[in-house]
């Protein structure tokens, strides 16, 4: 069964990754809008993880909805929401038998409801898995340390494809670079550089 | 990390351990109230598929409650959600680093909330994982086609290990045989025989 997860070179996408590989064949795949190169960053730890990767094209309607909302609420959340539903969307209409993406059970966004997980599946013919859905903050970390070799740094400098880069650009671009501070917290991210040896 | 899976020998938890084996040392563990032998079937399937077993001691005075409450509410799913909770708290009480269960994103009966969860992990300083949390019915299932060999019949026929058997056997034994088919819904159980050849 060909599965598509979507991806952006953090650890949790890539901790999902490893789990699902056993059961699908995963294809990797990182939503852009055209707006940054970032999902470059992606296409190349998926190469050296060795998956399948292929880009998905959002709508930068989208992301300038989400960069208002984000501007007007003070804090990235909501915003990150409304492109996390778009691209599963997009992805739910794309060529794949299942669908997947890294949400744990702990975090506050992106969320997937049961209702809006099954909805996905009943318009659009697929499964949506969320293989670490059911997973706490430190289960993940302890199996993230474990598994993977990670760079941990502030978000404005770690390399990865998460939908913060593009918002970001957009919002730097319509309301100067001092407004991101306003917007986003502070706080380490995390990209992906590897597969521990055994 | 040592991980106690708790085990009927059925597809869901059989899948949750193939799932979890890359990641942890995984042990199956099957409940029993000392009622009936039918942990012995789970014993004979973990053995087949190359997994560690171990019993869980359950406590009679709680399979009695929940068999009281199964005859009074007519049906089980009340009373086979208190013994899953009391298991889930014995094996969060035994040594292992982390705990789990087959619990499915569709399932009605058992379930474990995020607050259960995370009350579980601070009460006994282990991770409590749940890996078929994140998927529907229909990808289970499709899994379970792609993975496992399995046998399929109706509740009573089928040796498997979960509550139900000793539950079953107390009701008969205080209410008469006729009483298990008041209480429990006709359906049919899988038992897994074994993993597919690739």
């Amino acid at each position: 069964m060909d599965l598509g997860l979507l991806y952006s070179g953090g650890k949790d996408s890539t901790l999902a990754a490893l789990l699902l590989e056993e059961f699908y064949d995963v294809t990797l795949v990182t939503g852009h809008f055209g707006i940054t190169d970032d999902w470059k960053h992606a296409r190349e730890t998926a190469g050296d993880l060795g998956f399948a990767f292929e880009r998905l094209e959002l709508d930068p309607d989208v992301a300038h909805e989400a960069a208002d909302r984000i501007r007007e609420d003070g804090f990235p959340r909501n915003g990150i929401q409304q492109v996390h539903q778009h691209a599963l969307e997009r992805l739910a209409a794309a060529e794949f038998d299942a669908i997947a993406d890294g949400t744990r059970r702990d975090d506050r966004v992106p969320t997937v409801s049961r209702a809006q997980a099954q909805s996905l599946e009943d318009r659009h013919g697929v499964d949506y898995v969320a293989p670490l859905s059911g997973f706490g903050r430190a289960a993940v970390d302890r199996l993230v340390d474990a598994t993977l070799e990670v760079t941990v740094g502030p978000s404005e400098e770690i390399r990865r494809a998460d939908y913060e880069a593009e918002l970001r650009a957009i919002i730097a671009d319509e309301a100067g670079p001092e407004a991101i501070g306003d917007c986003f917290p502070d706080h380490d991210q995390t990209y992906v550089t590897g597969v521990r040896d055994e």
